[in-house]
């Protein structure tokens, strides 16, 4: 049987990703790459395999079995991930969930009307911590799930923070508050506001001359972003910042805590933690494995848009049915 | 729609936990408890609901969707589920890693000549722990997968202390090395052997005039239960055990710890744990789950033998793929 043929649409920290997970899936090969960029600026890790402008991916539906969409969520993927499953079986990593029904809907369409399917909002979270939360909720009923964050890099919050005046660079790391996270162990379920749940560290390097005190305080005080949580602001040199701070760590927790048996008296907790030391190189990796699983659904008739929770775990395996019976059960 | 109709066959304390399970899920009910007692003696918890002779179960196959089978795998499984499953859709937590493959062709052929559908070893090990290990080593291809078990109570290593001479009461606990995992967690991918990753501590009640030294030596030194583990031995009043050891706690840590990108230089981490207070209450509640898929994959024209592998979490849920994607996504 042939090798697996991966596009990547999008050639950033994510697309990079893909390409280094393709190499440690033996039953895969990166046929191209697409960008929006001139495809001849584009050096590629893989020999062999070239750069073509993103438009031009059309005429190579043929010599590609899945098309990994690596673009961002707020701009590019409701428009790629449509367009692309005219052409292609696409996966991408939407992860704005409010927005999730309304992709689904616009990539749903586009994949039945062309025969194409297609799995969106893979990664870890959305993602894996979905697959954490269906599970321990339909296994456990009468039960309270949490999800924390971190401690890892928002790029969100760190964009809103670069936008202040007098703010050479800046990071922002979301921490979950241990405390918190042991109640939950406990079986207390307790009620946790916003504030209870996390802390937000920043690290700014400032302009020359720039008003500390009030950086500090356009941060803090910053809707939406800061003023519902303790945060903190370190102010660092460029050279602690280069150093220290150059990586895109991340990771997190989904715990379920229920009850059950008679009178549901009996505590059950389930944990489910990740810690990343590159969060673009790991969701690579989810995507990577479930475009083996699209792969072998396209290949049974699957059409439409999926999701996590329509994958059954042994289609991500490269391993046979028999193998994962007797090795991994 | 109906109410999915269960069955039970076999009431200890797998059936009775199923029963208690039941209740926690509005789509579903007990339809009867099928046991080899005499069907008089057993008192049902669920008003309404009677219990029957096992040998009768056949002819009430158009009154139940799911049969779940409770027996021990030892000598109860091999021969009901096969057998069942002639009649029933049936489930069952065959956890005999080893004898996984015959148990599955069993199963199989019996479906299949019948036109029947099976789920076989569900609950936590095999079950969870199992999914844990198929998403996780297909997302890190280049990684090591670690299984720690406890802090619990063995059944196994528990039956086996109450076998030596002087013994009256007696439980074992297998508890994890707090030490080794945090190896793991490093990310340093530790070699670690049978001694390093569990002890066993085991609480005593002995026989008036027994002699502790040699029961303590005949734990220590019981080939393939204790003679690879370092072991611990209370001798513990028979009050302090009615007080204190009378639950059947259970859990344990699925980790992978993986490498990823350029060179596979950067460390990622999955993490699973299970902190459970009745290990079976909780394999009833992931039995009752799972019959809910089984329930759905049947109706869809599912026929033969699967594992938890072959089921999309979506199944498992009582919601439907719009609430899953909109509110757990």
């Amino acid at each position: 049987m042939g090798k697996i043929r991966i596009g990547i649409a999008g050639y950033g920290n994510l697309g990079k990703g893909v390409e280094m997970a393709i190499r440690q899936n033996d039953d895969m090969e990166l046929a191209g790459v697409f960008t929006r960029r001139a495809p001849e600026s584009v050096k590629l890790a893989t020999p062999g395999v070239k750069a073509y402008r993103l438009e031009d991916a059309k005429d190579m539906k043929d010599q590609i079995d899945v098309m990994i969409i690596c673009g961002g969520s707020a701009t590019d993927l409701p428009k790629q991930t449509p367009e692309l499953a005219k052409y292609f079986d696409v996966i991408d990593s939407f992860d704005t969930h409010a927005n999730i029904p309304q992709h689904f809907q616009a990539v749903d369409e586009a994949c039945r009307a062309n025969g194409n399917a297609a799995l969106i909002s893979v990664g870890w979270d959305p993602g894996l911590f979905s697959l954490n939360r269906i599970y321990a909720e339909s296994i456990l009923p009468n039960g309270k799930t949490y999800t924390f964050w971190g401690k890892g890099v928002s790029q969100g919050h760190s964009d809103a923070i670069r936008r202040i005046p007098g703010v050479k660079r800046g990071i922002q790391y979301t921490v979950p508050v241990e405390d918190a996270m042991e109640q939950v162990r406990s079986g207390k379920q307790p009620e946790l506001t916003t504030r209870q749940k996390h802390t937000r560290e920043c690290f700014v390097v400032a302009e020359e001359g720039a008003d500390l005190k009030e950086i500090e305080n356009s941060i803090k005080t910053m809707k939406n972003y800061f003023d519902e949580y303790d945060t903190t602001v370190n102010f660092i040199t460029e050279e602690e910042f280069d150093a220290v701070h150059n990586k895109m760590p991340h990771g997190g927790f989904v715990m379920r805590s229920g009850m059950t048996g008679d009178g549901e008296k009996t505590h059950q907790m389930i944990e489910y933690s990740l810690k990343l030391e590159s969060n673009p190189e790991f969701t690579s990796s989810v995507l990577v494995a479930y475009a083996r699983a699209l792969k072998r659904m396209k290949d049974e008739g699957a059409v439409g848009c999926k999701t996590v929770f329509d994958v059954a775990p042994a289609y991500l395996s490269p391993l046979s049915g028999e193998e994962i019976r007797a090795h991994l059960l």
